[in-house]
């Protein structure tokens, strides 16, 4: 459990608080008095967060990236959302339902990155495996630079059973994948779901038969991938274009 | 100098043996013989490459990232390409010149991300300053997944001073940058050199004002920033988006 109680770094942290999430202790190294640290500290005051000031040694002991920058902050657990909760969710008339699942990633920069370009490009929630697939750690906590604080990841138990219930719920289902129709040239203004495959694997055969189309990206050069960070960000940043540029002149 | 001398992984390995570099020799763990590990050893095989097993300790003790999955490749140390290749490189009539300028980025994992979506995004080089950033390390070259056999990238000693010798060759030079213009309203159709400055610090005051104009990713969220890698894609693939689309129906 402890291992997952930690947020490091200044931006982090400072997005943590600034967010107003919870947080037990403020941990930063003594004689760290530059400013962005002066501003950390005295937004944990205001607060009223204990400040422990500690020796170097001592954050690199219990640091799990092993950059905290000087600082950590030690936070109540993860809590995941219930799928209901993001099916369900007050929807805004100008901005349709818009969720991301993530379908067997494994690496927690992927999912960090994920979380924090979601949050830019206002997806209402995240859907992540139980199994098989990196769950909300330090490190993704870390990349994600606060996202965690404003969009709702939830975890279920199994993917395709996960799309069912969107599906029923009015979401088109669009999987990120080669074979798929370019982006630019379908509609995404609508409510969606947008399905990302794992690294190296991509969607499951399972997965891709459930989506309702398939979205590509172009690639233009040699290389027949890129990286599911890059990947997932390209196509929900297409989702902002289209719905923001067809708004244009109406 | 050993330290660069070494390509890690088995997509990156991979890549680079079709890409056909120079290999001096492949290391592979002794009794690793699923079908992917096949494909590469037969590869090697297939271009004279010398092939020696070796115990998994070994691997570990000299992977730089500790990812190795088994087998490392010993490859020449990476050539930086010179500024005037880059910029007098053979034009393709349907495809502006264009490039990429890394202002100060820090992190070998962006580095790595941006040069496998640039390559994607066919961008003819990447320039990056010799001092106060990262160069091409291990890290970088394996999370490039091959591309630094594709896309050239050269070394300067003066950011600035690069921005200006482009100009003079009919770039236009476009930041991405918070205070720019909303980049799907830019036309990026033209020689484009993009320029993403560094993780947390962005564009340089100088650098900034240098460019021709500054272009801004829509952020809908709380957090006002993306991922470096993220944001330098995204408007990678804004400009391939509009030289794509804009030839439809032509």
């Amino acid at each position: 459990m402890a291992e997952y109680d930690w947020i490091e770094g200044r931006q982090p942290v400072l997005e943590f608080l600034k967010a107003g999430q919870a947080v037990n202790k403020l941990l930063v190294v003594k004689d760290s008095r530059d400013r962005q640290m002066q501003r950390i500290v005295a937004l944990a005051k205001e607060k009223g967060i204990i400040i422990q000031e500690v020796d170097r040694r001592y954050l690199d002991k219990i640091s799990a990236t092993g950059r905290h920058q000087g600082v950590a902050a030690q936070i109540a657990a993860v809590e995941y959302a219930e799928l209901e909760e993001l099916i369900s969710k007050p929807q805004d008339p100008a901005w349709p339902p818009f969720l991301l699942v993530l379908d067997g990633l494994q690496d927690p920069h992927n999912l960090g990155s994920l979380l924090r370009s979601a949050e830019a490009a206002k997806v209402g929630g995240v859907i992540i495996p139980k199994r098989r697939a990196v769950g909300v750690t330090p490190v993704v906590a870390k990349v994600s630079a606060g996202a965690l604080s404003y969009v709702p990841v939830a975890r279920v138990v199994n993917i395709p059973r996960a799309i069912d219930d969107l599906k029923e719920a009015g979401y088109w289902i669009v999987g990120a994948d080669m074979d798929g129709e370019l982006c630019y040239e379908q509609d995404l203004t609508g409510p969606i779901a947008l399905v990302v495959g794992g690294e190296g694997e991509g969607l499951s055969r399972l997965v891709k038969e459930k989506c309702d189309f398939l979205a590509r990206i172009p690639m233009l050069g040699q290389i027949n991938s890129l990286n599911a960070g890059v990947a997932g960000a390209l196509l929900m940043f297409e989702v902002v274009r289209q719905r923001t540029q067809s708004h244009r002149g109406h």
